[in-house]
Formats: structure tokens, sequence, C-alpha cells
């Protein structure tokens, strides 16, 4: 089901070459002030090279608010938006290359093998256009969080190949030991990230380094990988259901449902395997005060009294926030469409060889940075949402005598 | 919610100072036969220092099936699980050390922010014991896609510390270009993992290698954490639903909801980032032809005519199952139980010195072998329901013209 | 939340006076033939005074597919559909009499308490325009199970006021023990019953009493209710999950989920409660031979070897489906928009008088036809795709030795 | 699936002869005193001719906390429940009478249709044990309503066969327009419900011709069938989701998924829809004013500022509760299982006459009455936790200037 998060519920529509894109968010908070100038830079960011300060002229992927919304204030009805396709196609072509070869590591021959019907732009829904929708629902989900708790997440490139923004090391097989980059999660902002375009890496000669990579790629006509960190600050605690729902691990399904996907850490990771218990243990510690987020009429959200002096547990323990910022590093493999002929079977199991036409993108992790946002967006609201129903639900109990 | 699964449904309950713990498994196929003989073995396993050859006698973790089945024959009801508890807590025995302080990275102090309760073992459903009603139910759905489809999945510890079975090398930066390592995941059983007890990495040497630095940890009152790498062969192609279910999206959940989870990968996984597309690609071939599974009434299932020559996409492309072995790892963090003094803060925001008692088991990898198995199990069956639903949607339609 | 169903879900978006309103189907099963033409025939029937047969000149409320088909097939990826409001208001025209009070028995105040905005159409998405999308997805619902099951669902009139096609009796305290009764709900179709607009009740004589009734309400600017029945015919049997999702529980929240609606009967519904235990149980007899549904590719689905020889069930027994016509019942309320003065009392808590002005539909009972069958069909359709999945999945175990 | 509920779900297992039976409730509110004895009350109504105040000595059905709570305190997390069955089958008797007919009315078909398994009780989990499940988790929800809020569910028998508390009249079509009927579920309470034992209908007169009428039913082998109305009270105003999830859709979900139920009606139910607009529509007037619920550390809850004059919409306008009493009432058949021989047909196809041995219930309604109320507090809650959490989080967004 194309149907994501449980209180705050995003379900998306279409593919490549269908009339629109687009999707129905169920559950936003009424009384959010919502226009399309909230949603519409991170559709820009998703484009090819673009960052949320380009001029708006000409723009492409506009999105549309359906539904939901009335004088520009949410109604806490579900909100329709949708992006017009441009790229339609109208008719079967017939037997071109294309339709006679499953492309390599594309979504073709799976999507044949699970609906039994062979759609023209391959695996339809695998498509990158399919996270359109994901964006757009995302910014709404931001706007919140934004608003009702300060919440930032910033995404960033971490690698591309095997050029890395914090290599491992010896003394840091994990980043989460590296104070470096603990001091740039705790200050790193989309607007710093955009100046690294294209590559969005925040650092001056690993985003050289990175450039010139990408390059040699395209030249040679091949593609490469990469990871991308993100950060969520002043995220409330108490976030994440036991035991299936730990926000790591709906964390963890939002990554990997990303096109392109192929793991997913949390906190120190895979590098935290190799580092002792004694290290990667994160002590508690008096929390500094907060001042409160707003000075209007809305409360403010109090900020756990303690929280942890190192930070390996990424922000979440026993599968719940514990307020401290919350990191999680993204793989994305090399893209699959490459611009070098290569030897495959097509569907009638004949062998033969496939070229892929036309000018392809031999790196794609940039752009997924918005993505990676717009899904931790969504993954965070929801756990919101259900903590704020149970902090209510307990708040008009009877105070219990024994416990607090 | 402590709910797993859509058609296959798991909701598990308990803690482990309470009466019992145990689960409700609804949505299993009517007329299979099922006992506690086909649950116990994996139960068994779970525990310390266990195979599943282990004789029975005075056995621990029994569980019980409360409904359900009928003369051996599950009836397509939900069939409710349990196993008592031997550890319970009948008062609040007040102030001791463990109450005073909530323990590093622990569960106890982001149980408290999300409950305002402090149950006495901490985080509750947080606790090892939680894991009972996974396996038990990953046994049950094992059982149906071995008798339907011949699916066989197993776990064994992949790495301990910064000691591996298949170092990243320059030439290999991943498992997944490996041949070795494709050749393990080929033909690799669980009787032969649990031959390598008490570690269940399935080398002679890396197991020892892994065993000393295990006692190395122990002696020095420390912990260390550890990868299980986990193969699910003769899945059906087809699993795994666009956009948000992706099969690795869904493996990806069912990983990082086991406690002490910090990184997961499909396939390539990081190192496939480091590859380039023209390696990373896995060109299709025809399919070999593999013999129908029963012999007795029931029909065969059909396997793909394609498959893929190489497998670094893990069996998923698109997030879709192509038939080819999935295989994927996990990553654990060291225990936060250790028996050294931490540091730390009390619940009180007073600064001091947290001294754990008892002996502490050092390394929980090779006992989260079978955990890992059955999260797989839960994972796929689901998908399975929902792909035989499509599947069998699709057959009643009237033949298309057009169309195969 | 506005989604409806598990396996073929629904979900809806939009109110009275946004761009448009619309859905999302998702878990249409592929390869099905589909276009706007399947839908369209409902969508119009649901406009005041329409037949299917309407000429589709001029017309309005026309629906448009954005995703999920290509050249005419389904994909089996979500299926996006629109249709666009004409009524659209721009922006807020203050204090007049409708933003001043709560309309009686509307939704107005109730959406104030729950959503603490104010939308300009009362209660926004308690609009008739809502069931847009229900007619909509109803249409594509009803395709997929006529031509897989050749199941055929019709709804009529059954009153209007104290005006009954089949008024109780001392004899038939209940319809279902009426031959007359059983007689039409085995032949009645829907062009039938669109020959007796604008009432839809399939009878010459009651027609004209209804007619008349509504015609004395319409000149007194008052209104009135009625109820609707509604067949299901070739159901196949085993549809419905114990025991919460029984298949008259589904029904009954898809039917109360209608705006208006006040109560739902199955089968011998209230009148039933009168009827001893003797005569309400429905004898088993063997079943007619049915016809193989298809004679092309498509295999027939094979009818149940037993049926009922009387039918008080209403073709669901201990919540699952028979074989029989389920038929079912359904009362709608006097529409709450009337011409008359009501004496009530502002938001701001000032008794005063509300006159609404304009013309106004005196009985909605006959528009309700075809959203009755819509939402009959979806909750059909989810329970076959449930139904379906539990069937392969059985027909894939090895045969049982003792089972048959 | 055995789920019922989204925010505060029950899933229930278990069957006429397994081992037992029993539920999980998940999504308690943590922090609530809750121990057997707030469950037992109702599992003891439950049973046949018993009041909450029988005395507990020899009690059968009694229900066990296997987890979920800590010293008498609810901990938030998954509470599991169980009640022994003592009416095991141990073996397969073959072939008596029971199993050689599907009995009428019964689920015994319909259950192999669906599963192809044929269990010892016919259909295993339609069974009247399946619904202790659904008590003793509608105790915890009540228990939580009226902590919070001071809700007061309250069901009774409104008929047995053709004798009414409030026969239908030209005066009142609908017991809605009945200000006797109105007085009657402001003020009416369990214990005096519980007076009128055996038939629990709250009046003298109408109690002893019901009685009457069953023992006739009991002499003649037959049985007869009833109806039962229910009251919630104090019922927080906003609950309820537009548009498939309205409080009416949900309660009428709710309660025709209880075995034998044939009805629901809510409000003026289908009586109203023979009442002119102008009288159906409910005007509103000021509200009175309440005092707080709580005298002690807990906040009061608000009660709307308007209510309406006159109820026929029983509590819920648009889907939503708007504080007013709500009521609906429901639809029992008679019970299957008489004494008196019937003509039917064996599941081989073969006509033959079944005869039912022992005593027989003639008439079960009045055990209806906890069930009843168990529904609606299930229904109530989930509603009131979707709502809180709607409420706070549009509490802290930041207040807009042009709305309150």
């Amino acid at each position: 089901m194309s149907t994501f998060g449980h209180n705050f519920r995003v379900t998306t529509y279409g593919e490549s070459h269908c009339l629109s894109v687009g999707c129905i968010v169920d559950g936003c908070p009424p009384g959010m002030a919502l226009s399309e100038a909230d949603i519409q830079p991170q559709m820009t960011r998703r484009r090819p090279g673009q960052s949320a300060i380009t001029t708006p002229r000409n723009e492409k992927d506009r999105v549309e608010i359906q539904s939901g919304t009335e004088f520009g204030i949410t109604l806490g009805t579900p909100i329709g938006l949708r992006v017009m396709n441009e790229n339609q196609r109208k008719q079967d072509y017939g037997n071109n290359t294309m339709d006679l070869y499953p492309r390599p590591s594309h979504a073709d021959w799976t999507y044949l093998e699970k609906y039994g019907v062979k759609a023209s732009s391959g695996g339809g829904r695998s498509s990158a256009r399919e996270t359109i929708g994901r964006v757009a629902a995302g910014a709404i989900a931001e706007k919140y969080l934004r608003e009702a708790y300060g919440v930032e997440i910033v995404a960033f490139v971490a690698s591309i190949g095997n050029e890395f923004l914090f290599p491992p090391t010896l003394a840091h097989r994990t980043a989460s030991t590296n104070p470096e980059f603990l001091k740039l999660i705790e200050t790193i902002d989309r607007k710093t990230v955009d100046s690294f375009l294209p590559v969005r890496c925040p650092n001056e000669e690993s985003s050289q380094r990175m450039e010139k990579l990408v390059a040699e790629f395209r030249d040679r006509q091949d593609s490469i990988g990469g990871t991308v960190t993100c950060v969520i600050r002043n995220c409330p605690s108490g976030l994440g259901e036991p035991c299936f729902d730990k926000l790591e691990a709906t964390l963890a399904h939002a990554m990997l449902s990303i096109p392109a996907t192929k793991a997913f850490e949390i906190g120190s990771g895979f590098g935290g395997c190799q580092v002792p218990g004694s290290i990667h243990n994160d002590p508690f510690i008096k929390a500094p005060s907060v001042p409160a987020l707003h000075t209007g009429t809305s409360p403010s959200v109090p900020r756990p009294r303690l929280t942890t002096k190192t930070n390996n547990s990424g922000g979440i323990q026993g599968g719940i926030s514990n307020g401290a910022p919350i990191y999680f590093t993204v793989g994305f493999k090399p893209p699959a469409t490459i611009g070098q002929a290569q030897n495959t079977t097509t569907y009638d199991e004949n062998e033969g060889v496939l070229e892929a036409k036309g000018r392809h993108d031999p790196c794609v992790v940039p752009r997924a940075v918005p993505i990676v946002e717009s899904m931790a967006a969504l993954v965070v609201i929801d756990a919101v949402l259900a903590q704020q129903a149970r902090q209510m639900a307990r708040s008009l109990l009877p105070a219990l005598k024994s416990q607090q």
C-alpha cells in the first residue's frame, strides 16, 4: 500500500507517464497557517542542481493544494496535493529496445513479476517522480514540527564513492565519537548545505574532492553512490513506540523506502559495533535549561531534565527519543542507468546488449538530501502525534498517591 | 503499538517482571499442521548458549499454544501463545541503587519520559524477554513459508568487534562482490551455524578469534557488539509493496526493532555505495530450471524465468524480490550492562557512580541469530500473503487481448 | 482518518468550497480494463434527478483518472481520481447569517468543537460533495466484482416517510419472511430502479404515493427521510472476518458513514427480533448448480454446495457470507436544511431565528441509492481480497491426511 | 483480523474448546490504577443470570492480568488478559449428529466455507465465549473514561419479541421524541438495570410481560430475540472522524460485530425517517454549566458552551459527538439453538432431521447488556484518544490572528 504513517498519514499516487503525481495528507493538525509557499522550496531543492533560494520563475514541479485549507489555514481535514506530469506517454510505442529488456538493477523485471502488467515506464511507481508526494507531505510535517517544537531537520552528503566527510579512522571507527562531527550536527543548516551545491557536502575540501569524483564517473559513462547524514534537533523526548515501532525502526523503514537506498545506521551505527560498551554507553548529565519556544500564547514544551554527556545512541534509547539530537546515515547505491553498454537478457530470455541513450545523472546523492529530510519529518510527526495523545490521556487521570 | 505485520499480524505483550509474556498471531493460514514442537526449537536457540539440538529436559521458556489449533491443525483463527515468567517482582523494594539511577544507554530514562511511570524493570518492554513473542511467532511463519515455498532462512554472526568473517578489502569493499561470501549464503544451514557455538560464526578461524575477543571483554567487565548476516533462500518473486513498504524497508523496520540494533544493510549495503554502477548493476540471465516443490497434491510455485548473474541487489530490486537469495546484515551495539563502575546522574539530577552487580553477558550477538531469523520470517510471510491476494485477484479477471 | 478498507483502500479528500474533491484507490487488482467511462455513470446517478442513461452532454462532476492505468488497463498501482469543484469560496465574507449560527442538526457546531477552526462551509467534510470520492471508488470496485464473480449490487428506495414499499404487517413483521420481497431482490436491476425516477422505488403505486408525499413536504418548506434497501447477488461465500470485522459489521460501518444515515439492518433486521427462532432459522438445502461465470480463459469460481431454504440471515451467518443474496436496509433522516425559520442560538450563545435561503431538496433518499451501492461494493471487495489471500495461502500447503 | 480500535487496540483470541480465551489491550493510558477487581464485575454480569453484586465465591470466567501493570498501576504497555476454558475438547469424537449437520443459522457452514477446516465447535470464533475478551477490554476502557471524563455507559433491554419498553406510537414513531424515554436515559444506572433481572428491562410492568414471554418460548422449546438500548452520558464533544469513521459508524460496526445482532439505530433511528425535518432538527440552546469533574489535581474537561434542546440526533451530528447523551439501540435475533427438531441438510448434502440436546437459553438479550456496554466503551475510548491527540497538537501551535 502507498501509505505512510498512522496519525499523520500520507498516501501517494502517480508514476512517470500518467497525468499527475500527488498525495493526500491526512491528520494534519488544524489551525496551522499553510500555503503552497511552505511546500515549494523543498520541491525545488529536490530538482537537479537547485537550492531553496533559486528564483521560482518558470518553475517546474509546481505543487497545488486541492483541499484541507481555507484562507491559508489548515482545517484538520485531508490535504490533497497535486503536481502535473509533463512527460505523459499517450500510446504504446511497441518493441523499442527499452521494451525488450528489463534494465539491470532497475525495477522493470520485478514490477512485471509482481503485477503481471508491463508499464511503459518500467517499474512505474519505482520512478524518482514518486518521491514528489513524499517531499510535499514532508514539508507540511516539518512546518508543524518547527512551529510546535522548534524542530530542525537538516541532511547533507557525508560521502560519495570513497570520498568521505568524516572517514572512519582507528581513533574514530564511528563518527559518533568524533567531536568535530558532533559539533557539525549541532549547528549545520540548510542554507549552508546548499551553499555547497552541487554536492551538498558542507566542507570545502571534501566537497571539491567529491565533485571531481563525480566528474570522473560522468566522463566514463558510469555512476557512483554515496551517503547522506541527517540530524533532527529539538526533537521532543518520549517518541517511538515499543516494541516494533521503535523510533530507529520507523526511521529505517522510511529511509529504506527511498529509491536506491541500501543501508541505514542510527547513532554510532556499524562502527559502534566495534566500540567497547564502557565507551559506547552515554552517561547522563543534568540538561542545560532551554528558553521557552514561543513567547506568544502557545505553551512552551518542557525539555527533559537530564541529557546524555556523549551521544553514541544517536538520540534514541530503547527505541524512544531522549531529547538529544537524533542523527542517522543512509547509503545510496550507484544509479542503475549508465551510458555504458550492458550484456544482459531480454524479457524473452534472449541474451543481448542494452545501451541506454541520453544524458544520465552519474550521482543522485545530492538530490536525495531533501527526500531524506522529508521522510524524517514524516516519521517524527507521526511519533509526536502518538505521544501527544498519550500525554494528554495521562494528564486527565487523577493523580496517583505513590507516583509523581 | 506492539503489533507487527498487516496480513500475518503479531501482537506481543509482557515485560520482565510480570506474570507471563506472549503474543497473538492473527492471519496464520488454516489447515497447517502445528504444535509446540514446531515452535520450541527457536525458543531454545534464543536462550544463552543453546542449540536447537539441545536436549529439551528441564527446558525453560516453554511455549504453550492457547488457541487457534485443533488436533494439531491450524484453524485460521488467532493463535494465542504464552510463556511464563520466572522472575516476577511482587512488590516495590524502594530506593535501591537501580531505582535511583537511569542506567546509561538503557531504556530506563526514555520509558519514564514516555510514560511518566517508572517500571521496576526500568524500560519494561525494552527487555530482551520481549523478543520471546517474536521468536514464537516467527517459528510459525517459517513453518508456513517452508511448507508452501521451501523458503530457508539462516542467520549467522558476521563480526564481533573488529573481528570479521569477511573483512572489507580494497578488492571487495562489500561482501556482495566476494564469491566466497556468495557461496556461503547459498549453502549455509542452521545446524552448521550452531556447530560453531558459542559464537555462531560459521568459520573455524574467525570463530576462534571472536571467542577470544569476547573473553577479553568479559575479563575487563566490558562489552562488545557485532553484526549478524541473514540469508533468505527460495523466496518467491514479487514480494514488497511500492513505494513505502518496499521489502528492504520492512526488513529494515523489523531488524531495527530488535533491541540493541544500530544498523542495517541490504545486498551490497554501505560498501556498495563505493562500487561503480557498471559493476554494481546485476545483469539478467536465464534462470536455471528448478524442480517442483511438492510432489503431492499441492501445486508447485513457479520460479521466475530470469535471474541475475551477480547479486549486489541482495535479491530485491525496486523494493520487490526477484527470486534470488535475499541477504542483509544487522549491527548490534555493545550491551549497555557492564560490570565497570559508571559516572552518571540520578533521576533527581545528582551526579554519582552506578555499579551493576552480578554476571553480565559481554556479547549478545550470537543469541540474536534466531531473533533476526524470526523477524525476517515475519516480514516475508506478510509480503507473501499480500502478493498471493494480488495474484489470485488478477487470475480471476478475464484475459486481456493486448497483454500476455 | 478519511480512509476506508484494508486491502482495497480508498482515501478521500475535499470539502465543498475547495479546488477539487477526489480520492486515491489503492489495491485495485492489476490487469483490469478501466477508463472514466466505467466510473462516470454512477457519478451521474448521484446527481439530482439523473439516471445512468442520461445524456452525458454538458456533464458535471466529471471524473478524471490521474494515475494507476496505462492504455486503459490497471497497473495495480494507486489510482488517483479527481473531480473539480465549481463553487469555490475565494474569501471570507464575514458575519452573514450563516456565519453567525451553527445550523441545527448540521455539522457546523460539531466540526468547530472538533477542530477549533470554523470552515466557511460549516462542517466541510460532512458535505454531500464528500461522497463523490466514494462513488468513484465504488464504481471501480464494482467493475472488478462483476468481472471476477458476476456480483450484482442494486439498491432502491424502500420507504419515504411513512410510505413503504413493503409495510410491516402482523404476518410479516419483517420483509425477510415476505415472498414478494424475496422475489424482488432476486431480480431487481438498476435500469428498472431508474425507470422509477425521481423516487427510485420500483413499484408503480408506492412510487406515486412517495412522490406525492415529497411534494407535500416541499410545499411546506419541510423535509422528510426514508430508507434504502440494497441487495448483493452472486457474492462469494466465506467473506467477513471474525470476530470484529463480521461482514454485517463492516456493512453497517460503511452505511452509517454515509451522511444523514441513522439506522441499519441486515436480513430480518429489527423485525426479525420478533420472529420465533423456529421460523427465523434458515434450514440448509442442496444448492442448485450454477453455470460457470466465464467461458474464456479465466477460471470460474465454484459456488457453495449448500444454500439456505429461507434467507432471514440476509446471506450472512456468523459474520460470514454463505453465498445467498445479501440484503440490508439503511435509514436516512430528513434533510437538516429546511426553508422554515428555526429558533436556535448563535455561536456566541445568543438566541435568534435562522432562515435558510434558496431552494432545498426536501428528500435526498433517491440520490442516496448509488452511494449505498458504492459503499457496499467497497465492503465486498475488501472482504473478497482478504478471503482470496486466505484461500491461496491454504492451497499451497501440503494436503492433510485427516482433513478433506 | 481479530483486532478492534486504532489507538486503544484490542486483539482477542480463543474459541470454545481451546485452552483459554483472552486478549491484549494495547494503548491503555499509563498511570491508571487497575486490577482484576475493576474487570471482574462486567465479566460476571455477562454470565447467565448474574448481577455485578453477586457474591464472587466460586466464580467462573475469572480474569487474570498477565502484563502491563505493576503494583496496581498501568504502565502504558500492552495488557495481557486471560480466562481459562473449562470445556476443552481433547480429541475428535467423529461422526456424531453435530458433526454431520451444519446447524441452521449457526456459523458452522460459513466457517467451513471460509477456512476449509471444520472446527469441533462448529464456528469456533463465533462462539459466545469470544465475547469474554471484549468485555474484559471494555471494562478497562470504561475505567479510563469514567476517571478522566466521568463518562457513564448504561445499557438495558428495550424489547423482547413484541413486548416493548417504549412501543412505537403514532405520536412517537421513535422513542427519541418521547419525553419519558429521554428522562430514562438521563438517569438510568446499572444497579437499577440489574434490579430487574433476569430481563434487565428497567420497568416493573414491561419486565414482567417480557419474563412471561420468554417463559412461553422456553416451554415451546423455541427462542425469541429482542433489543438493547444503550446510553453514553458525559461523553466529550468532538469525537468521531470524518468521513468514514463517523462516531455512529464505528458504533454500528462495534454493535453489529456482537454475535446474533441484526440491526442498529442511533438517535431517532428508523422511526426518525418518518419525522418531518422541522421537528427532527435539534435547535441549539445555551448549555447549563457543569461542575468540574475532579476536585483533585487533575484538570476538569470543559463542556461545550452550547447543547441541543431536543436530541433526535442521539448526541452525534455530522458524525461527531456534540456533548449531549449518545443513545442507540441494537437488535438481536432469536438464538439459533432450539430444542425443536429441524429439517435441514448434512455437510454431505443429505436431507435429514437435526435435534439439539440439552437445555438452551430461549433469549440471550439480557446477557448482551454488558457486551453492548463494553463495545460502546471501546468505540468511545478510541475516539477520545484520537481527539486528544488533535487537541494537544493544535494547542502547541502559535495562535492565529484572525481565529479565536
